[in-house]
């Protein structure tokens, strides 16, 4: 098999050998002229001068008459001055003063006299209350210099200094073509083995916020000519242009060969984890970056060069991220072949911020959409100990995240709806939820990494929930647990229970779907086996583990699995029947201390809602308790 | 005369008022259903759930061959396993498993044998190398709770879970009407009288930076009539109205009762300043805003008040300001009536922030240009003393204010043209300049509120520039000056002379424009006075100050004096001429441990560039020394 191999370039090398040459190849930034009315936000080319002065005549500043000054001098209480119809004018404020006049009298100090005339007592000085010209801007000054960012206020001082147009750097149009056989426009019926083309969206709303046009071109299959026909294409009407998928160096990864007869690679494979089977090129002076197809790898490509391309091309610095620094919950290896980019979930829990590694999976879009953070591992770091702190790039605003409530543990679909309904309450927070078992949750709420944890954990000598792993873990107290709903645990089996399994003994002679380790199902799991008087060894399928009620239902409706535990809104959703095993407790654990937090007590007070009742009576399966 | 009076209520309970009326009136966010494609950035108006598993199928993991796992049980490196073309499926990355399947078996794996069988040396376990179905989204599971901001990772995960389109808020439709009589569109011709409407640009800036859509109304003269025609107009295509200016209660002021027609006026007149005669009024369910007619006092209401409005359409809540601390250079003093909005520059020298109070005059669009902050000073406070730490509200990001060089003191041109220059250059600060003469140059390098001031101090004893000065205000060293530029100063007079000046002494019959106390060309003023015996009672005119050069050509210009002080390069803008008078000596003052700060050097490197000498030849009236 013919394998060709990447470089692994460390990522500052590769950068910065990349942006030398497309300096070198003309890449930079261009003008256009646009109206000032519609300029804001946009970069000046050149620095802009007052055309004319603001104001650009003598303005009145007042209602009330002008005059020359002179006329009113020796004015006072005892020599009162009479100014006859020929001596004034009247005015309102910003009206032109008059040829010959160079003041303005208030209407206030006005003393109405015989045939049209005024008697004033109070002489005015050359200029009061007139707005001089030239008051807020004089011709030739230079209103702002070049490649300054237009505000608001700025667009409306170039229109009172007379500039009506202006050259401002073109915002880049960006080119992105997707590639791939099994790439399918987006749809919600797809046929087994077609992959929905979700790539080009993610990168149209990342560079859409980086200031960039974007012209996403049709899905191109694996055919080289195709390819190269689309990327010269796109190079006729883009400033930079962006291969989605193909850029590794297997059988059907075109990118790299197409770009070197196009122009030049500079850079094929970076130390980049995930992202390493990145192209960086150049053809016709423009940049042509390969992306990987894989999601994660492409969004880590595109925050690394992408963003400093479009950037660049605007004329503006890149800026900077905003970063935390946070406390690592857990260890975390990296390799020190790569830098890698670890998606972490971030909270403030009494004050301090922690970060918990996510999935590293280079195909999950959702870790993306769960992760609050990027840890950048060094390449030639090792990881980090729990414990460690470590600098977090934001991928949310601080301010949202300091208003999130940690809710972890043992998976139940009620915590998305509570959140949901918090959300629509107006409460002004946040849930951040994540699937770690009930055992997690005991460890989290323990070490301060979430504020709710839920649990149904059975003891199996007393048959009661909770209470006493509750009094196992926090043998000094401090933590207490809320009620929460009971719900009915049970078998999930394809429609009409074509195995025909008629009791927890059956799992026996059927595939099984397991959760994971420390989850409250799996110990569940454990008891029923126990008390079947059956062995894990016995089970086909009890190390086939998944985290959540959702996703032992997906495999069983999919055949992947006859049966496995779980409850019945899961079985519900994939329209599965439902054999129910027991009713459990499922309770929320919280550090006492946080009983009175705000966030805390509205998800309770959302919890024993009505709206909640019926959600959860229209999922099915909970008891809900007062 | 009829005066009708304004409220003057406390902008939180104007707010409390206006926004619980609008509540009960029925405004809230709407929703509309877009493809996800294009709804980054937008707000779920709904909890989205996954339609689809993603991957939807067992997808391999891998290119190999797809294999039942259990044929390769106990394959070892002494007992390999055999695999038929009946066994096996050959799979790229990405395809779906084949019915009967459940592993995959990398190709790295495979060892040829004859007739298209595989031999394998290891065993794999079920779903081995296979992405099962739900792996990163499950049918029926949350993907976002309503409320949520659709980041790119979201869109691209929505789409993965099988949604194509979802309902978001709206964003509102913002209708502006500019009104007046001498209101005219942007020209850079305006006639005497003209107003150049500039207040609706800013307004769409300043919107569409909120999330809004912007429709700007023709401009609509004073008559009620006629603007109570476009406010309806408005009404029913908008989901917000503002009417700018004639939001007082003047006598072509009618905003206040065309709202109370068509609606209710809650509030007109919010203890504000700038900002005071706004009118918050609601009509058909929708805001009318009445926005005052000042630039800067509208500014203020749409910050104080639009804002608000427009987050509250769009569902979301309203951003918090970014604030920095700083220390006031001077002492402010507020009126106990209003909660004042003062518009600050921000310096950070030597580590410490402060604060300098801009022009306080609301219809000073410049003011708002050149500030980057807002001090906000309450109602019932009466200001703060110099060295006072204060709040700042950041109307720039706070990088972009810590690398910018703050050079004060003596204006002239070639401080901007070195500005321009710098930022071409790439050096990546900017320039902040201030005119505040030479003698502010002394106090503000003295005080650490400035890298560099420029001046041009002429000796009356010696006849030297700057060096005596220098010694006399630092009489303990620690500042230095550095050689700028020799510049001619002379009289400006209207083109071809026409009062037939020809020295210094002429300016005793004529009409003078001066510059401010402090300056360094009003010094050299004095100076000449006294040596033509002279005094400053003589000369008419002595009491009209200007703070730049360009500001006393503009007044000659004009026709409001006759003759002042400057230097070439104003005169030459404004086509006016000349009469030299003295060549003087502009350097620059820096405090010796800001000598190699890095942008100080880039300064000075500049203003020694060709480019720069280039600049300042077609200027005219410098003298470039080396």
């Amino acid at each position: 098999m013919e394998h060709r191999y990447l470089e692994n370039l460390p990522p500052a090398q590769a950068k910065s050998r990349y942006f030398a040459h497309l300096t070198a190849a003309g890449f930079a930034p261009t003008g256009e002229t646009v109206a000032v009315q519609t300029a804001c936000a946009r970069t000046l080319q050149h620095a802009v001068y007052a055309h004319i002065c603001a104001p650009h005549y003598n303005a009145s500043a007042m209602d009330g008459v002008a005059v020359k000054a002179s006329v009113t001098f020796g004015a006072s209480e005892r020599t009162p001055v009479t100014l006859t119809p020929d001596d004034y004018t009247v005015v309102d404020t910003g009206d032109p003063l008059p040829e010959g006049t160079d003041a303005v009298i208030m209407v206030e100090d006005l003393i109405d006299a015989a045939d049209g005339c005024y008697e004033i007592i109070a002489a005015v000085h050359p200029w009061q209350n007139v707005r001089q010209v030239g008051e807020d801007l004089c011709m030739g000054d230079m209103i702002a210099p070049s490649g300054t960012v237009l505000t608001p206020a700025l667009c409306g001082a170039l229109l009172a200094g007379g500039v009506t147009k202006t050259e401002v750097l073109r915002a880049p149009v960006v080119g992105v073509i997707p590639t791939g056989d099994e790439i399918v426009a987006p749809t919600s019926d797809p046929k087994p083995g077609d992959i929905i083309e979700f790539n080009s969206t993610v990168f149209r709303g990342m560079l859409e916020g980086w200031g960039a046009n974007v012209e996403v071109f049709p899905i191109t299959p694996d055919k080289k000519d195709r390819i190269r026909a689309a990327v010269t294409e796109a190079l006729d009407r883009c400033d930079i242009v962006l291969v989605s998928a193909g850029s590794s160096a297997g059988r059907d990864d075109y990118t790299a060969d197409i770009i070197a007869e196009l122009g030049t690679v500079l850079v094929h494979g970076i130390a980049i984890k995930p992202g390493k089977p990145a192209v960086l090129g150049e053809a016709n002076g423009k940049p042509v970056v390969g992306l990987p197809g894989y999601p994660v790898s492409a969004i880590v490509i595109m925050d690394e060069i992408v963003r400093d391309l479009v950037y660049q091309s605007r004329g503006l610095a890149t800026p900077a991220w905003n970063t935390v620094d946070a406390v690592l919950s857990k260890k975390l290896v990296s390799s020190l072949k790569y830098q890698e980019y670890v998606r972490v979930s971030l909270g403030k829990i009494g004050g301090v911020w922690s970060a918990s590694p996510l999935s590293r999976g280079a195909g999950v879009i959702s870790s993306f959409t769960k992760a609050d953070g990027i840890l950048v591992v060094p390449q030639n770091c090792e990881g980090y100990e729990a414990g460690d702190t470590v600098p977090v790039r934001l991928l949310r605003p601080l301010q949202e995240l300091e208003r999130t409530l940690i809710v972890t543990g043992s998976h139940d679909p009620l915590i998305d709806e509570v959140a949901d309904l918090l959300r629509q309450s107006g409460a002004g927070f946040r849930v951040c939820s994540t699937h770690v078992g009930s055992m997690g949750a005991i460890r989290a709420v323990g070490s301060g990494l979430a504020h709710l944890g839920g649990i149904h954990l059975l003891d199996a000598a007393t048959g009661e929930y909770n209470k006493s792993y509750v009094e196992k873990y926090f043998p000094n107290g401090g933590a207490v647990t809320v009620r929460g709903v009971g719900r009915v645990q049970g078998l999930m089996v394809k429609k009409g229970n074509p195995c025909g399994i008629g009791s927890f003994a059956d799992v026996a002679r059927v595939r099984y779907v397991n959760r994971q380790r420390g989850a409250g199902t799996r110990i569940l799991c454990d008891y029923l086996l126990e008390q079947n008087g059956l062995t894990p060894q016995q089970i086909d399928g009890y190390d086939n583990e998944e985290f959540t009620h959702t996703a032992v239902a997906a495999l069983i409706a999919a055949g992947n699995a006859d049966t496995g535990l779980g409850i019945l809104s899961a079985a519900k959703i994939y329209d599965l029947d439902f054999i129910p095993i027991c009713m459990e407790t499922y309770e929320f654990l919280v550090d006492e201390q946080y009983l009175d937090d705000p966030m805390v007590r509205a998800f309770f007070d959302v919890l024993r809602s009505d709206a909640c009742k019926q959600r959860l009576q229209a999922m099915g399966g909970y008891l809900i308790e007062e």
